[in-house]
């Protein structure tokens, strides 16, 4: 009996061996990608989020809140959703998972606020989900000053290991204001998930700054992932014309919007700032020239595509592509441009609990799409 | 007199500024980039080097070589060229300049030589150049051992700081060369121009090692260019399906290829060798998948387009496109993609004396084109 079971165990580590080098195969090969459409006729879908049973919530920018079965095909609409400042690139934005939903049932939304005279900043609202409905809610988050612009809002939420909250956020179409450290915006929040600023946080208690800021200096930004080994957030940001940026955020670091980037004025194609490198300025790990006009971000740790552990996966919104990031510690080592044109213009990104690629893309009749090994 | 001087120094310098800010800005925009065809029907051009009054050398596969004027509108054929084996991937490869050119009026071609049984290999011969004819040609180096196959036969010839050359090769289509020291195949070569081998190649006398190879496990390599700080040596090789890389050369190192690489099998998509990464083996730089098939490579140093100095240039057969690495040190922190489409395969990309690119493109009715700012 035990030299059967001996040989039993060689036999099915043969097995497995063969299933991962086709699953590499297959994932490595072209038109390799299996494609599965789980919801269509989704209005500018934003933002996608799992519970831990599987199910799916998904942000309309319009301000929708769905709630989707992990087969994609029931949907439920959810109640008590804020209502939001939809219009130019405003409306309901990001929406996260509480790592400890199965006790807390919380949920966060970050979406366009505005005040009474049509001033509008980003706000992050924390709720609990009963059912299909929004219960509890109280806004964690306001951005100050709110003015009348609706361009560069952000906003991807993403928990920090020790449990505060990233809130990514935008210069307002105003790019001055990502240098000055008295404004919310052009900056990346870290906050306590009941709304309090963490105690180490870069600018606590220092005149004229804002406490909730983590770091600065940035223009627009819509992607942002925990790397899975260090830790470490990572961003990545729309620049001008070309000068979209990838970048490791530090504690009270720069990233030197508007005074330096890659990229160029549009349409006029004249210098911004004074060049591409300045002393106390963050240089990206990585830049895009043409802009991809990046949107959605997340490491690959699954299972399904053994090759790929280890990427980073970003959306594409101009070149309608899932773009994979190769990397070598911190070193893009290779980049690939994977569904191009396929689906539409890919607005997020995320690794589902089976390993699989999710993604929503951002249309009138956006998708969420499936991707495994074909 | 000393106030007006200074003045007009000043205003000169604003013009200066407001000039190098105009190209900057062509540079970057779109459509920016003025393209000139100065020369046209090229057959199948692979090579193109610049003799110190500004007239190029072209090497045709087919085994011609021609003299442009510095304007690309005169042409003459130059005799002497050696008897070449075309056909395959082979024929009439590359063409250097010596340094010293002006003194010795030395030339080198590499090329595809075969023996009365048709077994092919890589060879390189010096001449020199008189009118418009070779004189005192010598072999200087010949692949051993030859073949009968018709593929990956590399080559660029890049003359290292210290006035040696290096030949890159490829592995002849016959991957397990690539890691056999006894084989010059899937190696880059290192000798003096007289066809000796230097002291300090890594494998001189070491038994049952050729002394001329410098570094292995190659799998095909049609770009090299010296940095223009470092005085190293970078290249790029064709992958098999995926997994063309760059790498810098080091004296001695084993590059992978066929034990490691980031691409898979043509077609069929089955793996290659054991995988991405094992000790003792060098990890790329940079790597593509899928393949862009990339021929020629320069480094950016001069003063037409400011924003790209110190930029790596090469060519894309596969794309028809030239592809932009920007550099932070060793690490590749953008890729941009010009001229998609607009040209051809391209072969070749070498910096002119004027700071222009000039590019080859590898079709039977090929350009030489040159690219400057709008």
């Amino acid at each position: 009996m035990r030299r059967l079971a001996v040989l039993l165990g060689l036999s099915l580590a043969l097995v497995d061996s063969a299933a991962a080098q086709a699953a590499v195969s297959a994932a490595a090969a072209d038109d390799s990608l299996k494609v599965e459409i789980l919801a269509d006729r989704l209005d500018h879908p934003w933002g996608l989020a799992f519970l831990p049973d599987g199910r799916m919530l998904v942000s309309e920018r319009g301000g929708t809140l769905l709630l989707l079965s992990a087969d994609g095909r029931k949907r439920e609409t959810v109640a008590g959703v804020p209502a939001v400042a939809s219009g130019g690139q405003g409306g309901l934005l990001d929406v996260a998972v509480d790592p400890d939903f199965a006790d807390n049932r919380r949920v966060f939304l970050s979406y366009v606020g505005a005040d009474r005279a049509g001033r509008r900043g980003t706000e992050v609202l924390r709720a609990e989900l009963s059912g299909n409905a929004l219960t509890d809610s109280r806004v964690i988050f306001r951005l100050e000053p709110k003015t009348n612009s609706t361009r560069h809002f952000g906003s991807r939420l993403v928990f920090g290991p020790d449990e505060t909250l990233f809130i990514t956020l935008g210069d307002r179409g105003d790019k001055d204001r990502a240098q000055d450290l008295n404004d919310h915006a052009g900056s990346l929040i870290r906050i306590n998930t009941d709304g309090s600023v963490p105690d180490d946080n870069p600018f606590v208690n220092q005149a004229g700054r804002r406490a909730a800021i983590f770091s600065y200096g940035h223009r627009n930004i819509q992607g942002a992932a925990l790397h899975p080994q260090s830790g470490q957030l990572w961003l990545h940001e729309h620049g001008p014309q070309g000068g979209d940026e990838l970048n490791i955020a530090r504690a009270g670091r720069n990233y030197g919007w508007p005074v330096i980037t890659y990229g160029v004025n549009y349409g006029i194609g004249t210098q911004i700032g004074e060049g591409t490198a300045k002393a106390g300025m963050e240089q990206p790990l990585y830049y895009w020239v043409p802009s991809i006009a990046p949107s959605g971000m997340t490491f690959y740790s699954g299972d399904l595509f053994p090759r790929w552990r280890g990427d980073l996966f970003v959306g594409s919104l101009k070149f309608r592509t899932l773009v994979r990031l190769s990397l070598n510690g911190t070193q893009v080592i290779a980049e690939e441009r994977l569904l191009s044109e396929q689906l539409g213009r890919i607005r997020d990104v995320v690794q589902g609990p089976d390993g699989a690629l999710y993604v929503l893309t951002d249309e009138a009749r956006g998708v969420l799409a499936r991707l495994s090994p074909q």
